[in-house]
C-alpha cells in the first residue's frame, strides 16, 4: 500500500510518500510544496493545491494522512494554518482518498516511541526507517512521519482484521 | 457586475449573489452550504467545495469576497474556522475569479454605517439594500453583506478609474 503524508503550512507544505508491504516500509519520495508569499492568499491556496493534486496524480497514493497540529502562539497564525490544512485535507479526499488525522505526539510515539520527541529525533528516526531516504527539509521529514505513523495504524489494523477472520 | 459574498464556517458557510448595475444593488440568491457533523473532516471540507463550485457554476459571478474572520475563543474553533475559509477563498481563486477579504468591522461600516453595529442590524439593513430579500438565514444576510462591501469597493475604484481617466 502506497501512503502519502502531509505536513500543511502556508508558507509551505511537507509531504513524502512511502510503500508498505508485509510491514515493511519503502521510501518514495518526499519535498514540500510552496506558495508565494507576493501573491494573494487565495492565490496561495490555489499554488498548494495545485501541488499536492500533482503529488497525487504523479505517485497514485492508495491512502493519505495529516498532522493535527494546534497552533497557540496567536490566532492569526492558526488561522493561516488552518487555511493551509483545509487544502491539505480537501485535495486527498476529493481524489477518493480516505485522510487518516493524528496529533504530533501520536506521530512522534509512531516513529520515535516517545511522543516527547524533539524534532531532530524525528528526522534521524525517519530517515533510520526508510534506508536511502535523505528528508533533506524538516517539513517533508515531518511528512514522511506521518505516513509513518499511518502505515502503522493501517498494518495493526489489517492484522487485527486477519486475527478476527482467522 | 455579478458579486459572491461568503461567510465561511465549518458547520455551514452563508452565500449571497448580488448584482451592481451603476452603482444600483439587486439581489440574485442567498443560502447555505451546510456539512455533515458525522463525516470526517475531509468529507466535510469536500461537502463545502462542491456545494461553493455548484453556486459558481449556477451563478456565474464575476467577483468574490470571503470575509477575515479572527476567533479568539480557542485555538481548536479557530483551526475550524480557517479550514472552511481555506475552502471559500480556495474555490472561488480556482474558477479564475479575483478573491476580496473584508474584515467584520469593514463590512459593517459598509453596510450599517458603523464598524460597531450588532448582527441583527447588518441583516435589517441587508434587507434594505437589497429589497425584495428575505436573507433568512444569519448567515446568508452576512454573506450578502459580504457582497454589498465588495460592490461598493469595486464601485468607488470604478468611479475613481474614471475619474484618473476623465
Amino acid at each position: 500500500m502506497r501512503v502519502l503524508g502531509l505536513d500543511p503550512g502556508l508558507r509551505q507544505t511537507g509531504w513524502g510518500i512511502i510503500d508498505m508491504t508485509d510491514n515493511r516500509l519503502r521510501h518514495v519520495a518526499d519535498g514540500v510544496v510552496r506558495s508565494d508569499a507576493a501573491l494573494s492568499l487565495a492565490e496561495r491556496l490555489v499554488q498548494l493545491h495545485d501541488g499536492i493534486a500533482a503529488i497525487i496524480a504523479t505517485f497514485s497514493p492508495e491512502a493519505a494522512a495529516v498532522e493535527e497540529t494546534f497552533v497557540n502562539k496567536n490566532p492569526e497564525s492558526t488561522l493561516k494554518l488552518g487555511q493551509a490544512r483545509g487544502i491539505a485535507l480537501l485535495v486527498p479526499a476529493r481524489a477518493g482518498l480516505a485522510v487518516g488525522e493524528y496529533a504530533p505526539t501520536r506521530i512522534k510515539q509512531a516513529v520515535v516511541g516517545t511522543g516527547r520527541a524533539a524534532k531532530e529525533q524525528v528526522g534521524m528516526m525517519v530517515r533510520t526507517l526508510l534506508p536511502g531516504c535523505l528528508a533533506e527539509t524538516p517539513d517533508s521529514a515531518d511528512a514522511l512521519a506521518v505516513a509513518i505513523c499511518h502505515a502503522h495504524h493501517l498494518g495493526t489494523r489489517n492484522r487485527l482484521d486477519q486475527a478476527v477472520r482467522s
